[in-house]
């Protein structure tokens, strides 16, 4: 942003603040505004003032009044008598200048200036968001603040020229989440223009000033003539998508196919030219900037089959010659309606996909035809112009994608383009010369709220950004939607989703997508549990107004991939235990099937209950079975676990690799029980998994025996097996003990004979030890390599078993003891 | 409990089920309930009547009234005209017994019916309880549930008589919180009659009878007169701590020291005596359990001196001998006052500390006396009588802790009492025979809501719990104070909580009670993140008006400790990286403060903003900054952390026992920048820590270099040397290149050739790659052990680095390439 003048908005809650010396214009709760537009002003214009109107009541508590004696007059020039507002140097500054504006505030007025139609318009939105209004306010719920009085001070402001000239969106593979949610919200099976006026007034308000219809199963020329009126009067321009050609959408085609036969220039030229011809008459009176060249029947190479592009032989030099024809023959047309040279209408080519190879073998399009490039949809531009290919007067244009239908896989449920790459890349592109149009697919717009901001701030001025400063653009988006306060944690938190979640799309990962046995599984799983934290712990500490946006624009996304994570890593640890026969398998089973029913009812929160459900649709995509790139499965499908049947006992431990085996006490091999008693699982006790003791404690524990089986490397010459006990004292007066065998070897440890407050006990092991609620005794005892069997017989009553660690080299001390060794189960015979 | 009878309550919220064929009681909303008590019955039955009264408004809106009219008739055999609607069997039953009650409900009418005072009154909160009242309903601000309808079938209702004598609680160390709460609360400097009606209803409706009063600074009898007759009223059984004999608080002494000289029986005797007499005067009336026998000078050994026992030498014999006398007079004290023989007088005598010792060495007390054992403040029971000892006729007790004040460290913040441990503890004690009187010193009471639930209900009817049932009795505490719904979840964590809060205390913990370098200490924090996320979705998912008790019971105590957990792991990061001289140390110093401010924030939120501020003062404990285990520092201290200056480069890498070693780009020794470049860190930027790249990329490499030394171990011959680089695609239309230089060996990359659409590629190469957004190239070259510097030099602009993995045998494939290996950092010269 470039400042002419001191500007500064104060936002007073409360009391007014008196502001040394300077004037400003102050605006008072309840205290109607008045605006005056000049009649004959752009309708345009007035529409958005229109806006700003209602902007003053969400602020204020009164709408804004239109009239003579006005605080506010906004106008473009040679449309109104806003000239006589303004110095001869001022409008200086404007004349000639493309969608800028000046805001002039001065004690008891407030001047806003267009050197254009939508100049004068996005001057108009610039004052609603320093009133406080987000440009998201209906889109993502963002709450209005409302303020006793709002003082702007005096000053000379203005956003400049943008960089890009084409600015905007591509609604694209709206079903069925769009598709949806309009048909909830409209009640229409297409986006009609009270649909499309939602989208547009965004679009104003992000100063974005271009869109690419949705065009999956919509038509917005056919579906709805208010559309295209309605977008040249906001001040929308429209193109359509890269293989849309000619004004005309891919749907007048199919709707009609069986009279216009098929879609192939070769064979149907005559057909193909009038429904050319009559796209171009639509579109001869706006902005609308026209597509030329063609791909095939619907988003496929020229002779290909949709959905079917790896089927597809290239016929590349066929290709090129038909497409230079009929990219003649479009001009024709284009020349024949306008009545004028076809280079005077802007035009676009999109170099997408095989379009781009065509290119590279030598394809020539008209010098002022704009090239079109694009991405790989996964955020990695596919080519830049050279320093001579910058110089053709048509210039060049980028389609970048957050939101992806295609190979390997579609990413159409949640934003996973990272802050960093999409800047990395969009200033790649400007500083390559590109920047006559810059469009993004966005999907359902829904949830790609971040995204669009950032690309469209970018689009206006991407030379503001770099590396360092990159993220103050999050915080200050977060600011707008959360306030000051809460801007740094929300921005915070927003960049670890973007950026976790731009590491693998939910279609793409699966089980098997990190690795578990280096723990970098569950490693991923805990920086999505704390980002999840994080975010419900603001969510708590947020105002309730301010909850529905922070749902929508933060939480959720964290929430649906904390748990989308903890599902596939669930997942993988069922299938590792449950091939090595350990039930414990079927624990995360049941957890693969709670994530798999959360997933769900994140979804149907977001759609009924966020909101009070007018969102409701919006989140339907689905993202869990993917097999290839085609969502066609009829729903998510929960992954496939394996259930292991449950038994006591049969464990045994391979030599772990760590040099030392940790088994928790109820992972015994086997287990024998005195006369009266019961060896008994004492679930979730002491430091670890859980405690296993004979009971009743009343009764002799004569001929009772745990055994454990383990596997020693060759050439162990002997282990230290240390048994983790709780920390039970001598209740008994006489001390507790229990036998440690392995072979022939035996010993007979006494673990809490100085367990009690006697002088010489009480500091040195007494309170040690009974704080830390354990007893660790080693017992040194000779192995050899293979199998091992050791034998742990209590010989009192009373005793409970936590854990036992065989340590042959690796052990080092450690809290818990290690992690548990990988065990392998099986039913003993 | 036992079941005589069919008893079924049926709650039903909107309307009422017609229940097959069986009668019930019914209460309606709006409509008023009579409840009939006997002129001649107790007051203290009165009161809970009156307490029952109150708990029907909460239910059904409307207070229940008193009259002879009555669907509701409590009363005590003997006290009213109650045994009038009993059969004989039913007097049968009751007669003789011990706080035993029987409920009949029959059509219209319900008849409380106990067999003494508090059988009556358990009755009678039976009945609120079973209305939907929770005994918690104001200690923990337990919404009371409204209802339309309440059904109470037909059938006879009992819960037995207790199994343990005499039950209840001890408040103790009861400063700062609990004295802050009253104080703030009741405006008085000890706990007055006020204060203590709300203990003793708590009490009563958790069906415990006995209690010691607090005694640090406040004194029972002496600073409130009403306290031990509302006592005696409500029909609580008040007693005295272990080391307070005979009726008297210890600060009845220490407040007139002047006065009565030295607490020594010794020299004192006839002073002491005086003193002791006065309290059996007063306490002739009750029922009020005298303490008899005699420590130091508070709680301390006699001798020694309070709070330094460490400097105690003991002195056995003699005190042995002392204590036998004094227990003779204080004997003669009871017979005199009482006028019956002493052993008329129900006493206890406590072996506590060196108490315990003075009867293993033969100390005897008469046999009428109750030994009041004790465990050793951390839950472990220090002695329990053998089958002999059993056989006395005074019987045994148990005094046990869930919070503490001692070595080596106080507990007083936050319940840490596993539930498995508490269970563990009291079934063996009960076991071995002790059921007289078990006290649980509770602190300031909360938070240990749970634990004396548990506690109280054990002691009713300890032979119903066993370890496969232990947890039910958890989440019938949670439906009790949650609903039905949440009560899986909720005791779930509440479990859970118990069991990490048992591994070590909050005053116990330190940044090296967990093992860093094995990940030890980052997997406990991480289940505590867990067990956060977890309550935090829970207490989401309540109604608002449950959200108070869910925050006190279960969410608070789950972030205080998760916050805690992340702080000393904050620390422990920051130690381990500042030694090395890497600034990543300096996000944990941050981090570190972050935590311990939150800390306080939570500690706030606990007193001033959780149920409006009713339990202001209660959450004051200090629990950060022990070195012994007395709390007089005076506030929490921010844990000690260093700071590292930052600079550019400077990295090593030793030698990693993975037998690999993973390097962040931004983590090289040095940079050499091309002309106009700059060598520039894009933070977060890829799938680790940042991503480094030569900016502007329209300048030329030439000369650009990044250097990464690293150690190899000994005997190495080559390494294979992987690059992660961003999937940045052929955009300059060549490729883009880079070398890998390690000593006089080099090899150039180029990445991205075949990251295009031709037909060759797209399957097999571009979607793939592009898909998962890095590039990872290998590249083989011959290396030495010792120090080695690789030169990575870009040769076309665009190329930006993530990682690079020096494998030297011990590397596998993972999604993130490997946790980076330790470095040390140093300023290059």
């Amino acid at each position: 942003m470039k400042h002419i003048n001191i500007f500064i908005i104060c936002l007073v809650s409360v009391t007014a603040v008196s502001l040394q010396e300077a004037g400003a214009v102050e605006f008072r709760k309840g205290a109607p505004v008045t605006i005056h537009i000049d009649s004959s002003e752009w309708e345009g214009v007035a529409m958005a003032a229109e806006n700003l109107a209602c902007d003053f009541e969400r602020v204020t508590g009164v709408k804004a009044v239109f009239g003579d004696d006005a605080v506010i007059t906004a106008g473009t020039l040679g449309h109104s008598d806003i000239a006589s507002f303004l110095t001869q140097d001022e409008k200086a500054q404007l004349e000639g200048r493309r969608e800028m504006y000046l805001m002039k505030v001065d004690d008891d007025s407030i001047i806003i200036a267009g050197s254009d139609m939508r100049g004068t318009i996005y001057g108009i939105y610039s004052l609603s968001e320093k009133i406080g209004v987000s440009p998201w306010y209906w889109w993502a719920d963002v709450p209005v603040r409302q303020y006793d009085h709002i003082k702007i001070e005096n000053g000379t402001f203005t956003d400049g020229e943008p960089a890009v000239q084409y600015r905007g969106i591509f609604l694209n593979d709206e079903a069925p989440c769009l598709t949806g949610w309009v048909k909830n919200t409209f009640g229409t099976d297409y986006g009609g223009h009270e649909f499309y006026a939602k989208v547009f007034e965004l679009l104003l308000r992000l100063k974005a000033n271009f869109m690419w219809p949705a065009m999956w199963g919509w038509s917005f020329y056919a579906d709805d003539p208010e559309n295209s009126r309605l977008a040249a009067t906001m001040g929308i321009i429209m193109g359509t998508s890269h293989h849309e050609p000619m004004a005309r959408n891919h749907q007048e085609w199919v709707r009609r196919r069986d009279e216009y036969g098929i879609w192939d220039y070769r064979t149907n030229r005559q057909v193909i030219d009038r429904f050319f011809t009559k796209g171009m008459e639509r579109a001869r009176d706006n902005e609308d900037l026209i597509t030329i060249g063609m791909r095939g029947d619907g988003d496929t190479a020229m002779g290909g089959r949709e959905g079917h592009d790896d089927e597809y032989v290239p016929n590349d030099r066929d290709n090129m010659k038909l497409l230079e024809n009929i990219i003649s023959n479009q001009r024709k047309i284009i020349r024949k309606v306008t009545g004028k040279p076809a280079d005077q209408r802007p035009q676009v080519w999109a170099l997408y996909k095989e379009v781009q190879r065509f290119y590279e073998l030598g394809l020539k399009v008209p010098d002022d035809v704009t090239i079109l490039l694009s991405d790989d949809n996964w955020g990695d531009v596919r080519k830049l112009p050279d320093e001579r290919e910058r110089q053709r007067k048509g210039g060049w244009g980028m389609y970048y994608h957050v939101d992806y239908v295609g190979a390997p896989r579609n990413s159409k449920w949640l934003n996973v383009t990272p802050i960093q790459n999409l800047w990395e890349q969009m200033q790649l592109t400007y500083a390559y010369g590109v920047d006559k149009l810059w469009v993004l697919n966005v999907g359902d717009l829904k949830p790609m709220e971040y995204p669009i901001s950032l690309f469209l701030d970018m689009a206006w001025n991407p030379s503001s950004f770099d590396a360092s400063n990159l993220l103050d653009h999050t915080r200050g988006w977060c600011a707008v939607q959360f306030g000051e306060e809460q801007a740094d944690e929300a921005a915070r938190i927003l960049n670890l989703y973007s950026k976790y979640s731009g590491r693998t799309t939910a279609e793409m990962m699966d089980c098997r997508t990190f690795d578990l046995a280096s723990g970098e599984f569950s490693s991923v799983c805990d920086e999505w549990l704390k980002l999840e934290t994080e975010a419900l712990r603001q969510f708590l500490s947020l105002e309730p107004q301010q909850r529905d946006a922070y749902r929508q624009l933060i939480l959720f996304p964290v929430q649906a991939l904390s748990n989308l994570y903890e599902m596939y890593y669930s997942q993988a640890m069922n299938l590792d235990l449950a091939a090595r026969g350990d039930d414990a398998a079927n624990y995360w089973a049941d957890n693969v099937e709670r994530c798999f029913a959360r997933d769900a009812e994140l979804m149907r929160q977001y759609n009924k209950e966020m909101s009070a459900g007018k969102w409701d649709g919006m989140m339907t995509q689905k993202h869990i079975g993917y097999f290839s790139w085609n969502d066609n499965f009829p729903a998510d499908r929960l992954p496939r676990t394996e259930r292991v049947e449950s038994f006591e006992g049969g464990c045994s431990f391979p030599a772990d690799s760590r040099g030392f085996t940790a088994i928790e006490a109820e992972h015994y091999f086997s287990a024998g029980a005195s006369e009266h008693t019961r060896w008994t699982v004492i679930p979730y006790m002491g430091r670890t998994l859980s405690a296993v003791a004979l009971m009743p404690y009343t009764e002799s524990t004569d001929g009772a025996a745990l055994r454990y089986r383990f596997e020693l490397p060759e050439g162990t010459g002997s282990v230290k097996v240390h048994v983790i006990v709780k920390s039970t004292l001598a209740f008994n007066g006489s001390g507790h003990h229990y036998k440690v065998s392995l072979g022939d070897a035996s010993q007979t440890v006494c673990f809490n004979e100085r367990l009690n407050e006697n002088p010489e006990n009480i500091y040195s092991v007494y309170y040690p030890t009974v704080a830390r609620r354990v007893v660790e005794s080693i017992v040194e005892l000779p192995a050899r390599g293979g199998w091992n069997e050791i034998v742990i017989s209590p010989e009192d009553p009373g005793i409970v078993f936590e854990k036992i660690v065989i340590d042959y080299g690796g052990y080092r001390d450690s809290f818990l003891f290690g992690d548990e060794s990988l065990l392998t189960k099986a039913p003993q015979h």
